[in-house]
């Protein structure tokens, strides 16, 4: 991290977002830009605030309520987490309805495994 | 909403259960009944407080201790937290062990990926 | 729990760790041994520090940069969220890069579907 830049609160936070399984790749580019390579990727899926939509399949009707998504998960330190979610949300972004959701949550405590590095030092 | 619901502490909270597979329309329902039909699916397994259990497949022991569930995560703001828990929670009981657990978590801020919005109006 | 336990803050926790998928059975075992036996597993992919390895396949080049992971989740209220990241962290232990994180979450309150209970006792 640059001497230039900002501090966070001082707290370790857990940056969560819903996105389009199809920006991943932009989504991981935008984070190792702004200094939070690390990352931990999950398939879910999901569905918004839209209604259910019926469809057809040869003739019978079903409904479409939950969407193919990609929870991506980066715990940071140094990085102000705004910043992480900034990063994330301009590369989610087409502007069309289900581009996802980015959510901030507080972590009291980390530890890496292979060093037994504690805090801070190991998100 | 309707004016009758009472507001919640005024935090934004993850709402997260982990239930029966087949218990996962009848939460989906559940959910939009009271007003809080957004939510994101993921299949998981797991284990509670049950000793694992010795089964034989063709005269082999092996242990199941691992059981499929699914994880149902909703982030909520207007609607009080304890609401939605009671929601999951009858919807996903059938009383038998193995129903699952609902846990509520703070969440520090939220933003919308298509319109930029921020805090409680992204949830 | 016996009574030489010592009690946690008082706050109900949430400890994800993310794992290699071939250290889940040490860690069960070792959750098992420190009286928190119940967890929560997923299948995730995600990356570290480490910058992106480029390989070859069949003349082409590409980049590996998410490696197969496994999260583990487990709330506790009784045991030390403490104890359960050191169990968690010395059975997952291998020296090599890669062997992954251990955090602890906030939580706020719990229901356990079958029983109804709720708060530390539904954990
Ligand atoms: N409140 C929420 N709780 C849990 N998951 C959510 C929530 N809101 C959105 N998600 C997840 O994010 C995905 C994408 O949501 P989506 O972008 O459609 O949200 P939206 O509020 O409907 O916004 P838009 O109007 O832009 O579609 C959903 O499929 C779901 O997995
Ligand atoms: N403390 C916990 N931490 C993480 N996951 C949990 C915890 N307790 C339960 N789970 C998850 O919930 C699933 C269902 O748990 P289960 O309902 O069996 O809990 P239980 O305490 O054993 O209750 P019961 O006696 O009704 O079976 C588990 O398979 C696991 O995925
Ligand atoms: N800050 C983080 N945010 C989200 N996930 C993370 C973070 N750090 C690690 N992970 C997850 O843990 C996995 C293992 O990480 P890893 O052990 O390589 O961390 P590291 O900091 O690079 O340590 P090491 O130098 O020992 O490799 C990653 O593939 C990723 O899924
Ligand atoms: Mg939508
Ligand atoms: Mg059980
Ligand atoms: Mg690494």
């Amino acid at each position: 991290m640059s001497d230039t830049d900002l501090p966070n609160d001082g707290g370790i936070k857990l940056v969560m977002a819903i996105i389009r399984p199809d920006k991943l790749a932009d989504v991981k580019t935008a984070l190792a830009e702004v200094g939070a390579p690390s990352l931990t990727v999950s398939n879910v899926s999901g569905r918004g605030s839209q209604p259910a939509k019926k469809s057809q399949w040869r003739g019978e009707e079903y409904t479409v309520d939950l969407h193919q998504k990609v929870k991506v998960e980066c715990i940071v330190a140094e990085i102000p987490a705004e910043d992480v979610v900034d990063a994330i949300a301009d590369a989610a972004h087409t502007g069309e309805k289900g581009d996802g959701k980015v959510f901030i949550l507080p972590v009291e405590s980390a530890v890496q495994v292979r060093t037994g590095k504690t805090g801070r030092d190991a998100v």
